[in-house]
């Protein structure tokens, strides 16, 4: 049986998943069959067209039906589009695949996470947190599962980008508090803390996030609309956050991410100590990963392209780097099996609401100015 | 009018040129189309399960009929098939992209670079020096060609492999003369060779390279043959090698790989330093440039992910890091471009036999223990 | 004149003090001279002893009489010791040069500083950051005030080390309340705040710290006593801290430092963005500086050894790397030269007591679990 | 006993020395006692200047003299002057300390080593290769004793400098072949093939070298003498070399340095890969080693200034980095010690010669153009 694919969404998120579907075939041969069968959108010409070039069959400017008639719904709509059709595809039994952070307020998130949970086990209803399939990533989920870094003390997360230094840099969704729901916090903060949820956030290691304390920051408040001569429009989220974190057995952690961080482009790093060990790990050097172990006195830095190594046997030799869009390739192999099998996924629409209960709790410090329980 | 590409080998070459050919719609809309034709190759049962996996039509275990039927055909096959195939393909009209090194001796390169020059500026015959298409080498090239080094120096290449560390690895097609020419050498040395010839080798830069002296060694004289029960067969190729080369304007160079460099999985370093700027690239941060300039004091580590960034517009937003085989997306862009325009493409078997030269007068070299020329 | 010498403290910090003060007249050779004259402590044994090596000429064991007869008082003692021989030098008109943090408590360190204003400009008080006289910080704050780095944005500081991960690392002072102050936080944190204060608190920059959040944990409560069987004391100290800095311009800064960071020793990293650039600094790395400006893709990794550097014309030629004892030299060589021109000398007790009240302002956030103002 | 030690040189090499005996008593108390007594050179004015700041209690315009009244020499002048006056030291039964490379010939070298020998061993004669003592080269030596990485294939050595890049950087004696010896070879290869043969150059290893290749280049022919109106004066040694060695056991060594690499100031890199494991190292991180042992993936970095380390426990707490200087202390604590043990000190006068043989041999190869033995 092939599983009929409907794709809101065609820009970025369009493009990536759309070449993940693309590339299951030749590199995961026992992934489903699936077909890109329909992409959604409102501008049926870029639609026609972005179809065309991303390899679908049909397209529709009416996700209603869409979310009925195909057997797997991703969508990869902005923040704001992201609560109503998937809960109506969850509605209607589609399996859905959404694109982080999970809804621009945690209620929305709630409700979404709530009709996830009404539609069952075997209606999977992914959050497409990509990083959780670096391979470098999950061969550090290993080490730390089996205990190699000891007790938790200091985790550390980081994700610096620069695409708003410049004051006249364009206004757009991102920046406006009603489509976003945040900024930098939403849309970077978010992957900070999956990664963290995922590698150290069982009773085993770390445990849950206890309680944090934000602080959230806008530099420049307002923007000029593109294209418009003299027009702009005010930023109502954040262009940066920090914030501090205290899990349940007494780690420490802090995040922060900024789009102000000048010359910095897509710098994800997470670093933990442990009482046994470290490590380190930057996503513009993905496929490596900085470990320390027991009876080591530096960090090794490991090229994680083994063929032992996550997902890698289905690429290259070892020493032929995967790039980013790798990533979606492993999540899209994982999550569409799991449609397939009628498997759990995750991360799921739960772990979407964590990281988001996580966000807000980050805001709601910042509003009090203290700390605040998750 | 769609091509009907026809490729020979089905193993690491086969996929990754078949995978890049797949991805050019999505990426490089402005691509020729082309079909995956069909596969050849001797093992029907093997060939039957790549072609469905790799995406072609149909198979052949006879190159023969191909070459002549098919609009372009690709030789991808150990060295030792490199000949023949192609110069039946170039005598009937039929554009080649041949694997490197482009033959196992200097004799044959020679016949192959003559059958091309035969067949004329329309049938291209290009030698698949993947390197050429990283972003950050071509990058590179801008800034020589700019100037922006000034005279050059020195120039260094260093290729780094492991997988004959254990004495007990067990012997294959690269370990024999006969079958693949040179080991290490001919191998690895071939891609250095041509990443330098693609530098420099201008006569505004240091021209082409007037002398040379090398150094064979083969560490482990025989090895077992796989899951035969203690048979050995000889090694009759380098595990490594080292040169000197003095290039026409005085610069000097050292290049050297090896298949014992425990710990380098894919380790290809190229480093240059002129009168006004130095740079490194190393493959396995194949996304980075360093850059020293006119007035700077130390080296730029440079992401080259930005959208002005050669083939970056086509993939992702800055950060967003690719990987080993977008390089032969880039190349099978270019190269099928070529064919369906009737341009030239570079690199092509000329570029191939200068390599060859080179290595060639690498190995006379160690055979007289003197400089030799290529 | 002679300047003649008295130091209370003849460890870690009396031996580093006495190599700067012994190297001087070779380095800077218009360093005012001086004398190694009293070395002061408790245990006369020791004391002669440690005399003896670090050549002074005599020992005392009572401060009292010494900071009256002395024409300099080094203050190295432990922190609970710094303020009453201090203001008693200064009292008696003796120039005071006292380790950092100022003093256990703030209170204590705001009477430090009234005693250094009372005592008059022509009686250097300086607090030893040594920190701020390393060649690559030096350049830094250069490249800072000449504005290099436009608009500060974020600023990140942290001081990693491991020496207590083990919880039978035994029981010092510095893991007691009433003797050190606090722990990681007044230990490592005070260079922190005041590397910070240093390079960006000026009107110019990002100005003062507006307001702080605090974050203190202790992971191991009590520890053993050294060389006693089974004793344990408690740790009444923080083993790390993390805070949130708010400066007057609304950058934000991110500081923590800890000494449970598994394979860290000395790990102490600044980070600064500004709206035109960027920079990082490595303590671990000290005469190496990584600068983006305006213009720039990326750092450039810059030596900061060149004769140009600051202090560098004093030591050796281009790429002679310095180590972690110059900055006391250099320190020593500023301090002294002040003493003897009567000058004015920074970092003096007024940054040691602006330093001691942001780490109060850390605890006081961190009991309180909110925001508070220096 | 108190050694009087007399130092033929006051510049660049005799205030390194100074300092390092200067420095003994504090951080190396057994060490025995000294005193700098007399410094030799010509200019009676410069050298009154040098001996004041430089603590020597007299000066001498002949070497004569000095040589038989002292207990010890140093002879740090220009290569030229190294031969006569050390000869002469030795003969009066005085212990020599040599700079390296210890002379600008072969056969001058050959004159020095009969000297030393005929002086016996009691009279230690060093030649004073200062990276043997860096702590992080020590503990390499130690990895390869212990056998930790194998069998030696591969040995690299690479000494990258940039001042005569600028074609109008004035002459020096550096520059003429009748003072110097030779250039970049003499000056930057003597260091890395001592460490060389240091690290590997035992049986147990890889042995001797027993053939090299050589390059040798002068890129600019004559440059100007300083302060001086337009004359100028040839170049008559090298400006860059490049070597390959081949070692006993067969492995393969590729060496080279260069005055001429835009953007190095000092940088001393050694790499060494064995069947089991590879280090590497670099001059301008000397507190690091990066180390790749039996079952490790990748290299780790090793701060190597933990108090078990070689030397370290002589200076400051783990991760308070040393610099450059710190080699001579070392250098001059061993070479002093054995003077006064009467013990034998190496590297000493045979090593020196060992090491020339290697150049001359790399010599010899660039002019007749073929490989040929030490």
């Amino acid at each position: 049986m092939t599983l009929e694919v409907g794709v809101l969404g065609y820009r970025f998120m369009g493009k990536a998943h759309a070449n993940a579907m693309a590339r299951l075939p030749m590199f995961f041969p026992d992934a489903p069959e699936i077909e890109r069968s329909v992409l959604v959108g409102r501008d049926e010409d870029a639609l026609t067209e972005a179809a065309a070039r991303l390899g679908f069959v049909s397209i529709s400017t009416d996700w209603v039906e869409v979310v009925d008639d195909v057997d797997v719904f991703y969508n990869l709509g902005p923040n704001h589009v992201h609560r109503e059709p998937s809960v109506a595809a969850l509605e209607a039994g589609t399996p859905v695949f959404c694109e982080k952070p999970l809804a621009p307020t945690l209620e929305e998130a709630g409700v979404m996470a709530e009709a996830a949970r009404a539609a069952g086990d075997d209606v999977p209803a992914g959050c497409a947190f990509n990083y959780r399939f670096v391979p470098a990533i999950r061969y550090a989920k290993r080490l730390l599962e089996d205990g190699d870094l000891g007790e938790l003390r200091h985790v550390r997360g980081r994700y610096l980008q620069d695409w708003l230094v410049d004051p006249d840099a364009p206004w757009s969704w991102r920046n406006d508090a009603e489509l976003a729901g945040s900024g930098a916090l939403g849309d970077l903060g978010a992957h900070t803390v999956d990664l963290l949820r995922f590698l150290v956030g069982s009773d085993d290691l770390a445990g849950g996030i206890e309680r944090v304390s934000g602080h959230l920051q806008t530099f420049v408040d307002e923007r000029p609309v593109e294209d418009d001569d003299g027009e702009t429009r005010p930023v109502t989220v954040d262009d940066a956050y920090s914030a501090h974190l205290e899990f349940e057995n007494g780690a420490m952690g802090t995040i922060e991410a900024s789009r102000f961080a000048t010359g910095h482009k897509n710098d994800h790093t997470i670093e933990i100590h442990g009482s046994n060990g470290s490590l380190r790990f930057s996503l513009e050097r993905l496929n490596e990963l900085e470990v320390l172990r027991e009876g080591d006195r530096g960090y090794e830095t490991i090229l994680v392209t083994d063929e032992n190594d996550p997902y890698v046997d289905h690429w290259w030799p070892p020493g032929h780097v995967l790039g980013w869009e790798h990533t979606f390739v492993h999540e899209n192999y994982e999550f569409l099996s799991a449609v397939a099998n009628g498997h759990a996924f995750e991360p799921n629409f739960d772990d979407g609401l964590a990281a988001q209960q996580v966000l807000d709790a980050i805001e709601r410090s910042d509003d009090r100015g203290g700390w605040v329980s998750p």
